[in-house]
Parts: structure tokens; sequence; C-alpha cells
């Protein structure tokens, strides 16, 4: 079975294994963890930040963030194509009592900065209005398919925030992958955002977590929620150790999913019935659509066939690559694809 | 002065001021206040539901039905240009840990059926998903000029609602417009919802308060969320002898707003330098651009003039008829305008 | 009927009827009603505070209180005994998630300053605590039987207060009664709590409404919340009259009901059957017990007789003078007590 | 060193950490991680369930309880001396909307009926009380010295539960501990609760996870609500290998961690100016006092000499025995107290 339906699917490497039963232990929730501590050390140097913390989850991460960050009752920007937005369950409503402002989002998933702009009211002291307490951004942003926020919109929007008094929150589940595609380093591509969440799991294989890294004062609030919400974790260590090789010896290998994407792309470009734009690839993920079949039937039959790909909105199929997908995984993916829609 | 920034600015009439004095009163939050039973037996009857819940607000009445009908972690559906999303301080978000879904509002102040659709996800099994729980729609539209929904519209929003599983909620702070510009009842206006809230203020003159009517059970739980709030009253029979005759005196002569609107929105056509469709004029209310000249400088240069108006959003301005602006204010509002844009 | 069930059942005076027809309005959603604001600046110059709101309810003054001071995830400390613990539906948990912290109340109506110390985690760093952020006392002390709270006591709450960076809210519902009951102002009262709520209903005799009173800076926050549950109120006016003469006028009256309840307590104690200790009699609050009575019956029997007292937990059977109660009616409450004991 | 602040100390054993690195993964999130899967079935069927879900912490299973029964402004009744109320940070008031009703524990960790009685208003009809919506009980009782709950008692509260119609909610975090202590097993222990949550860490030794078991339509909920606090973990079957170890072959050595408390508790009843009572031992618990010594200089000179234990409210030190402390430690311990305490 070729798994392409999302990277988080990845199996954690013969080395972390390893690493996971000889890793030093200790109770976290005390704080004594070694293992966990060296790896929000590491998280919070590789993205240029004072500080670190383990969580279980991007979700956690995200929701952490949002609640360090933004007062009860004020407003969280995100995008309306944005994960936070459409794929979190409403947390930061539940638990924070903060609502969402969606704003569009563009095909390149940036949120405009007229759109930002509109999301604050001309008279904030009408106490009518919500006010915005965090801009979220998404990079490499998923919906639109994995793509990258340019440098130049990255400091565009940071001016923003600075002049409105808001933080940037980077939902960065791809952020190796992001930094990768705009040659640069992660510590760069996180420059501009005051909160930097990224995965230990999807292309970094680690079997579980997510680290938000910050401001020491945010995270110091950020541990108190993840508390709260139950994401303290006891000899968390044997994650970690995972996760200290996802971030130290992995984001070398997603070259190879990014050139594995492209050509898949390229692939599924010469398939009639196929819509792809490849010059769209930048990374890990592929959207393609299909003329004239409906999306349950692809599925299903790519399936019986030993592809797995996902339905993902707007009429769209997703493909993602990862280190469980090889190139000629890749070349079988596009062989059935071509069989399911001539079919 | 003219005052055209809103019907809200209408001052109790004698009538009214009389009834305060010398209504019976209990003490409500027993429930033995006679007046204020009489006013909720009156609205229920009058929106053709089993019960009614006076209220301070129509803020508080809106957030009630959220909180009567809405489950933690579930989504309201509400227009993008909907006052309960854009102007009631994200309360659904602080006080029910709920989600505003906006969806886009076409011209006609109706949420597309399809909008309506995309906020169900496919799958409602996935728990990434936040659940919409209730619809909430709002007639006359006041951000689309106080537009009418029309019948066909509502009926066909609560079939979709209705093989969705969820209730609709109609935020009718000008109800009472809607049924006299569609030339039907208030009753056949709030048919299609399950629960309607109407302002006793506004057009209707009285000081202070809102109904909501609905389902019984859900009035009921709407009670003692308006506790929990702090919306219980003490004497509040002196509020609702107002309210008494707003609801039952008052309607006949919102005609006479509606005409002196249509008259201002005709008179402001023959003005240069000012946008305005007469024909998009259908209750109370007028909205209208400038074609050179700041929002800011116009708004304070037609109070020095006498005239109040207030910037709406997008660029333009709105202006109000009630019961404080006669036939002669609207002409003479129309003059004050005419030359503002002139200078 | 003589109504002894509470204080809030009083009607407005003739005097307040008169000015609620005759009070200068305005769109105090706007903050344009002048009788409003003057009601609010006599509040915040009555109570020696900078600014004050006002509300629908105390049950709204003490949840704006609440949400204005109170950050989402801390603690409210109040006494196990306290209205806004038993009586406010749980208000400060649902609409500002935060929890609340009941702490052991003493006879007079105190929580003793190690029950609050108590409240503080000896490790303020440590998660998995929530950290007191407002302590909350009541005064006069409604289930303490309308007990005053003496004026040792309130500095020793400020200092302990001071000490641990908390500001302190003062639910003075009969803030009035404690007052004279001290032989002092109501500033003085007030003195050493940041925010005081008082209600102009109950002994002060007008139809609806309480002061929030502090410094600007929290008010100004609690009108931001006051909106967001519905509280903004229009020509509210009509109501801030009547208030104006509650707190000018009617506190020099509450002397005849202290006196009333005072007579009612030493009368009782004359009836066989009936236990009750005239000493704890400080305000308008009398609570008896009876020795060998279901209270069902007894309220029943009473109230068949012409008198209406309550339950009030703990086997104790409430009454309350105000303005409705005379001393004629206080007579001949004891001797309908007397009759339906006897039988 | 000696570790007795906690059985959350309790490091992986050799079979738990091979586990890992050879069990069947997938992602989770997808529900397709075998191993979860495998544990989750596992944990349903010892505790007599329909179904249970694998959480990241005794935390989050507790609140997962929590949301997945109680409505926005409902009470959760909790012992005033339980885990829950104390050490997890009020979640329920953040992210359930939901009020603590902590309810006075007795010397055997029982909340008595009574008390529980007096949760429920008199008229459940008044708005201004919250309502119960579920009974927390702590088995075995932490602060009580782990003290296990007594069939009859057990069976008490159900039968008053079931009368009242709300569900029961046990924290089991050392439920193994109490069939154990019981001689009983452990469905027999949960038989009374709706829902049980139990640590697979503690003295099971497994490094992360908790377990809550119930109804298949509650643990339905409870997944809904883990997604959203962020709880949902990928390849989380590394952490459910051991988890499966943990319940299958690791209470059968929790009589050790026994035996070990109860030698330890007669050794420092040996101890002049230690204050213990071993017939209160019952599982892997000993709380005990000094005498003339305060705790902070206490727990610093026995960790000076190699033994940790901790302060644990109302002047008392807890030590924990677990995997990692031998008989022979237990002895050395003693030693150790006895040569601080004699200083």
């Amino acid at each position: 079975m070729i798994e392409m339906r999302s990277d988080t699917f990845t199996l954690p490497t013969e080395q972390m294994l390893a690493a996971m039963t000889s890793a030093p232990l200790g109770d976290d929730v005390y704080g004594e963890d070694p293992t966990v501590r060296a790896l929000e050390e590491t998280s919070a140097q590789l993205t240029g930040k004072e500080a670190a913390c383990f969580l279980p989850s991007g979700t956690m991460a995200n929701l952490c963030a949002i609640m360090a960050q933004v007062p009860r009752g004020a407003k969280v920007i995100v995008g309306d194509e944005s994960d936070i937005y459409l794929y979190e369950a409403a947390g930061a409503s539940v638990c924070a009592g903060a609502a969402y402002e969606p704003v569009r989002t563009d095909e390149e998933g940036r949120l405009p900065l007229d759109g930002l702009a509109a999301a604050f009211p001309a008279d904030p002291d009408d106490p009518q209005f919500a006010l915005p307490a965090l801009i979220c951004l998404e990079n490499t942003h998923n919906r639109a398919g994995g793509v990258v926020l340019d440098e130049a919109y990255l400091r565009a929007v940071r001016d923003f925030a600075d002049e409105r008094g808001v933080p940037v929150h980077l939902d960065g589940a791809r952020l190796f992958n992001a930094a990768l595609a705009a040659g640069t380093t992660v510590e760069a591509v996180a420059r501009h955002a005051d909160t930097v969440q990224f995965c230990l799991s999807k292309g970094l294989s680690a079997p579980v977590g997510s680290m938000l890294t910050g401001p020491a004062e945010v995270i110091g609030r950020a541990r108190r929620v993840r508390k709260l919400l139950g994401g303290g974790m006891r000899q968390a260590g044997v994650l970690a150790a995972a996760g200290l090789i996802a971030v130290t010896r992995m984001p070398q290998r997603l070259a190879e999913d990014h050139a594995n994407a492209l050509r898949f792309a390229e692939g599924l470009a010469q398939v009639p019935g196929v819509t792809v734009d490849p010059k769209r690839v930048q990374t890990n993920i592929v959207l393609f659509r299909l003329a004239d079949m409906p999306w349950e039937r692809f599925v299903a039959e790519t399936a019986d066939l030993g592809l797995r790909v996902a339905e993902f909105g707007h009429g769209r199929i997703r493909a993602v690559t990862h280190r469980g997908v090889s190139r000629a995984d890749v070349d079988r993916a596009v062989e059935i694809v071509g069989r399911v829609v001539a079919r």
C-alpha cells in the first residue's frame, strides 16, 4: 500500500526506536526529564527563540500559543483555509473564550494585509467589538497545497503586527519543509513570528509530538496551559528521544520528499482527466482535480489498487510524500491514478 | 438636531411614560411581575410561539438564544455581515464556548444555501470538526441596508435546517419593520424560525428591552441563562409597561418611517456627489456613499449643521428614520447633506 | 399580605415614578444618557471610587467585577455561604473560565484570614495550581443574617490582599444597610475594597439596577463585559432616574427597617417554639428556627394568614423588613407566627 | 537516591522498552494504530466497560470525562481533598464552563452522602442554582493517604446518583492498587462508576498515558474532546505498547509496593519525633508528620542523605513506594529519616 493520505503516517526510524529505549528519563511533570529538556533547548535554538515546550500534538501547541497570548473575549485572526480554523475543533472558543476571525486566504497561503487590517475595528474603545489579540499564519500552507510564505510577506505581517501591537503565531507544522523550499534556515522562517509551532511527526518521522517555541514568558504561560489541558506527560523522554533525532537528522532528507512530490505532479500532468499544476508544487504536497470522476469513487478505486489519497475540500484530492513513499512508489502511484481515471 | 444615526435614539412616548407609572409591579426574579408576564404572553402570541422571555437588550436575547440551543464546542452559523457576528463582542465564544462560523452574506441579506451547506463537515464523526448547532438569520438585515428576507428564502432555510437537524434563530431586531415591508404579519415572518428576537426599543420606541420567543422548553433554558448573565431584573414591569405599548400600538406607525426613508433616499439621489439607490430602501434604513469626501469630514460637518448620521463600514454612511425624525426633518437632512457635499 | 420574603419586593416610590417620566434621556449604549451618567457619577462619589457603571442586576455587577479583574483559569475566592457562590448560577465559571474557591464563612459573615491564605498555593509556579485573582466579601452578609463586617476585619483583608497582590471586591447588595448599622458612611465601608457592587432595588426601593464602582480602568473593562453579556440598555435613564432618588433620598429611611427587624426578632423571641437571637439582628434581616414544625408547613400556613417568609437553608426561616413593611405589619407578623406555631 | 516523592517516577521496564520498538504502529488520529486499539480494548474489558480511550495524562482523562458528561453551566461534584479539585488547574471551569462543587471529604476518602445531597438545590427549577451533573470519586484516595473506598460506599453513591439522575466518574489513577488492597478485581472496583480513569504510569510503570473507560457513547464524546484539547497523538502505539504490558503484567507486582509501604510506616513508627499510623497504610502511600521539625528542613536534609519525599499539605509528609523502591531502600529510608529527625 502506498500511503499518500498524509505525512502523518510516517513511522519512526530504527535510530529513533533505539534512542527511545536508551534515553535518560525522568518525570517531566516535575520538569526532571533530561531528554525532554534537551529537545526543548535544541528546538528553541533551532528556531531562534528563548524557550520551547514539548507537547503531545500540533493542535495542543497551537492551542497553548493562543491561550498564552489571547485574553478571554479577544479575537484570534486565522486564515479561512487554515488548519487551526478548520481542523482543530474550535478549541480557542471552547477553552480560551476567544473568537476566531477567519480572514480570506489567497492562493499563496497568505492573509492579505488589507484583510488583516479589516479585522481591527475602527474604534477599539467601542465595547461592541471584540479586539484582535493574535495573528496566526501557516507555513507551509496545507490547504493552499504546501506552498511557502515568502520572506517579504512574513516581514510585512511582522511590521503590521508591531504597528497594531499584537503578536504573531506561526503554525509551522511543516516548518522544516518551508525552510528547505525557501532555501533558508528554520530560524529565518521563524524570525518574524513571536511563537512558532512545528511537528516532530509528519515529514520528520517522529511518532508523537510538537514543539512550541517563543519568548520565555510566553512559553512559561504555555506550560501552565499545557498542564490544564492535560498535556503534561510523565517519562516523555521516550518521545523526546525520537524528537531529537527528528530535528537534528531528518530535515536533510525532506529534499527527497519534495523531489518526489514534484515528480508525482509531473507524472499526473500527463494523465488525461487529471488537472494539476506542477509549478505550484513547492514542497511535499500535491493537489489535483479529476475531470470526470467523483472523488469518492476515485479514492476507493485507487485504494483497491494500492494507493491511498484523500479528498481535500473544494473538489480536490491531496497526495503527500514522506519517508514512507519512495521514488518508485511515486511512479507506481501515477500509474494507478492513470488506470483508475481511464476506467 | 436631526438624529439619524440610529432608531435606537427614539424616546418613549407620553403614553409609555404614563403606563410605566401605573403598571402593576412585582419581583420578576421570582416570576411575580404581572406586567412582564403580560408582555411575554403578548409577544409569544404575536410571533406565534409557545413562550417568551423579557430581556434587557437584543444582545442578551441573541446570546440567550444561542446558549439555550448550542452546546459547548459547536458552531453558530452567522452571516459575515450580521450584527450578531460583528457587534456583539464575541459573546457566544466567551459565554457559550461556541465558535462563530461566518457565512458570506449576499446583497439581499441572505446566507446562500450553499454557504450554509459548506459549514457542515462532510464527516460529522471526525472529531477535528466542530459541528454547527444553530443557524442565525437577520431580518430586516441591518448591514445590507434594512432589506427584508423574502418568504421563499426563509422557507428554504427552514427546510435546509430540518434536513440537517439544527434549529433556526431569527435576529429580528427590526422584525416589525420586516413584516410591514413584506406586507404580512409578524407571525408569518417568525414562522420559519424556532426562536425569534425582537427589540422593543428602535422603531417601536420603548426605552429598554427585547423579547426572545420560541418553544417553551427553549425559553425555559433561556431563562436560566438570563439569570446567569445577570439579566434578571426586579420590578421590570416598569419597562414591560412601555414594551406592551410598543408591541400593540407602535407597529402601525412604522409605515411613516419607511416612507420617510424612501423620501430621504430619493432626495439624496438628486444630490451630486452622493451615491444612493432608492430602490434598495425597503424599510427605515438608507445607505449611501460619498464620491469625493472622507466620511470623517462628512459626519463632522453634517453634525455641525444639525444632522447626525454614522459611518457604516465599506465606506458607507447610514441614516435611519424613526419616530423622532419627521418628514420635514428628512427634507432638511437632504438639504444639509447637499450643502456639506457641495463645499 | 405582609411581604417579608425579601426586600427585593419593594415598589418604587411616587417620587421615583415621577422622576422616571421627566428624566432627560439618551441612548446609553452610545454613552449619551445624561441621567445614567449622573447616577454613575453620584455612585462613584458616594463610594469614594473613580468611576461607576450602571447594570441591570447585582448578579451582573458581580459578574462584571469578576470578569474585569480575573483572568481565564484563575480562582475567585468567595465565601461558601456567599450569594455570589450560591445564587448566581456559576456565571464566573461559565463566562469567565474561572473557578470558585469557596472559603468557609464564620458566624459573623467573615472569611477567616487563614482560610484566605489556604487558597493560595505554596508554589505559585507549579502549573497544577490555579491561582487566586480576586477576593470577594459580602457586606451586609445575607446568609449570616444581615450581619455587618467590622472595620478591623475589612482592613485586615485589605492588607492581606495587598500582600498577595490581588484585588478585593465587595458584594454590597445591602451596602447602605451596612454603613448605617456600622454608624459610618458608605465610603468608609467601601474604602477597603477595590470594587464595590450595591443594589438600587432592595431597601433603596428602586425598581431595577445595581451599580459597580471602582478604579476607572477596571470600570472601563467592566463596561466592555457589560456589552458582551447584554447588559447595555438604551434609554436606561428611566431606571437611573429612580436610582438617583434611591441613593440620595432613601438611605436615611433604612433605620426604620432595622428597627422593625429588631422589633420583629424581639417579638418572635417571646413566641414558644421559635428560636431567634435578637442580638444577632444588626440590619433588616431576621433568621429564626422552628422547634417542631417543618418549614414547608410553616411557610404555607403563615402565607394563608397573610405573611410571606422564606426558607433559607440549614433549617432556617428568613424574614426581611423593608419600605413595604410597617411597624404595625411587624406586630401583626409576630402574631401570625405565634398563631401558626401554636397550632 | 531513593525516590519516594511519587510513584510517577517509575521508569519503564526492559520489556516495555522492547515492546515499544516492535509494536505495530499506525496513525491513531485516523484511528489506525493497532497497538492503541488493543490497549483500548483490553482496558475496556478489564474495567468491564464498553469502550476506552487512550490519553496522554490522567488530567486529560478526568477532563474528558467531565466534558463528555457535564454541560456548560453545570456543577461537578468533587472532594475538597481530591486531585481533580486541587491539582488539575481548574480545567473544568476553563474548558467546560462548569463549576466545581467541593464536598468535604472524610478521613476514609469518602464524600459523605449528606454532603453530596447538599450539593443538589431544593428547587432545581430556580435558575439561580447551577445543577450538579457528575459526581467524581477518587480511589485509592491520594490525599487521604492511599486509602481504599469500601464497596458498600461505592454502591451507596451509585444508588444516590441513580436517584438523582447523574453519572459517577471514578478517578482511579491508582485503580489497580485499590483492587489489590480490596482483594477484588479492577472490574469490581469500577462497577459502580459510569466512567473510570486509570494511569498506566505510576505503579504500573509505563512511561506515559492514562485510560478513560465507560459507555461507548460517552467515550465517543470523550474522543471529540481529546481532539479539541490536543490529546490526539500520531503513532501513539509506541506508548500503548508499554501500556499493554502495564495493564497485563504489572498489577501483580503492586503487592510488593504495598508491603514496602507498610514496612516503611512500621519503621517510622519506631522513630521518635515522627507521627505515623501504620494501620492507615492500605496501599503504597505513607503519610506522616514531624513533631519538631519544619518540613522544608526535613525534605532538604533527607535529600542530602539520599531520600526524596515531599510535603503534602496540612503539615504532612508523603512517601510513596513503587517499582523503583526496594525493601532494602525502605529500610535505608527509615534510617535516613531517623538520622535527620535526631539532629
